[in-house]
């Protein structure tokens, strides 16, 4: 189950909360970029930044110099999935079918190499699964100016809008077209970089992540 | 061209940036949810939600009792279009290929009745250009319980990744894949509501709006 903090409990619209930990690991899982939120100097900074999870841990990662890693505050983690455009008969009921998770919760710096290499493989993988054993692995160069940052999932909240429009009764025999307009984010054919070395075959972790784009509506 | 403030300016990777405001609107444009940052108890709040533009001006609405919308804080609007997923030879590398705008300032709570209709128009328009002449216009009742704000796009930035890895020279020769994974998002076939009063078609605003997947690859 999710907590229900101040915070986290939905005031408004209270049928679109979930509170099924196991809805927050799908939606986080399916993601590609998050959105962080950070106060500096009093005022909120919000950038997108990829993410990675192990158990109820999601980890971040950044130059050390990134104002936005910097130790210490608070932070809100957001991760949004787009479903579809809802168009209702009125304006007023137009909407959007969306997933999306609120994290809350002061990120811990990683010191343990062992954990940071987590952390690391599981922002990779969040890219494209099976990619991190591919990959020419990091130098401690490399580690060294890398700032990972791990951030509990206890305090989340998930959101969730499905279906078609909700119109008002009266509204119904309007002679206006109402529905849903699916929206999807699709991966299309891998563009090899132009100087690779000839004879290196696409491998399946990249040409599996490749959905054939119709095949989704 | 955008401004260049103490938080607009790209510390790192400065030729990510762009300063040409043309790339500004055209991102804005091209996005349907930003993600809205603002500060409450001294604590970031990150929420996805609709906007609109008209020339320099961002609109946000939402209900009169959202926390997010209330007056008077500096807020931070940031929207991401993501284009792709850079696969290096090397983990370090690897990167997301992607636009995104930062806009700052406070907004300002929209009073004024044709301000605030264009605002709405603005923000109907971004789901689905010509919906606001089709649907059923708000009453003065659904006026009351919307807020409208708007924000100057006056401190503003765009950051801009494209291309290949780039990937250190002595990595070039390595045996792994490397390259990009394109990413788009893209919108299906209308999904008409099962209480569609018989004999609507789908308007051409929302057809037009469904492109063929698979033409965008």
């Amino acid at each position: 189950m999710l907590s229900t903090t101040e915070r986290t409990r939905l005031r408004r619209n209270k049928h679109k909360a979930r509170s099924d930990r196991a809805d927050l690991y799908d939606l986080l899982d399916e993601g590609v970029v998050c959105h962080l939120g950070v106060v500096v100097d009093g005022a909120p900074m919000v950038v997108p930044t990829a993410y990675g999870r192990v158990g109820d841990t999601l980890y971040l990662h950044g130059s050390t110099g990134a104002r936005s890693l910097r130790a210490g505050g608070e932070v809100c983690v957001t991760v949004t999935l787009l479903d579809g455009l809802v168009l209702a008969r009125s304006l007023f009921h137009h909407s959007v079918n969306h997933r999306s998770a609120m994290v809350y919760g002061v990120p811990r710096v990683v010191e343990d190499e062992r954990e940071r290499l987590e952390g690391l493989r599981a922002l990779t993988e969040q890219l494209v699964p099976g990619r991190w054993e591919e990959a020419r692995e990091p130098t401690a160069k490399e580690l060294a100016a890398t700032r990972v940052l791990a951030l509990s999932l206890e305090e989340a909240s998930v959101k969730v809008r499905t279906g078609p429009p909700t119109d008002d009764e009266e509204d119904l025999a309007l002679p206006v077209w109402a529905g849903v307009l699916p929206v999807r984010q699709v991966f299309g054919a891998p563009e090899p970089d132009p100087g690779l070395a000839p004879g290196l075959e696409v491998p399946a972790s990249v040409s599996g992540r490749s959905l054939f784009p119709s095949s989704l509506f």
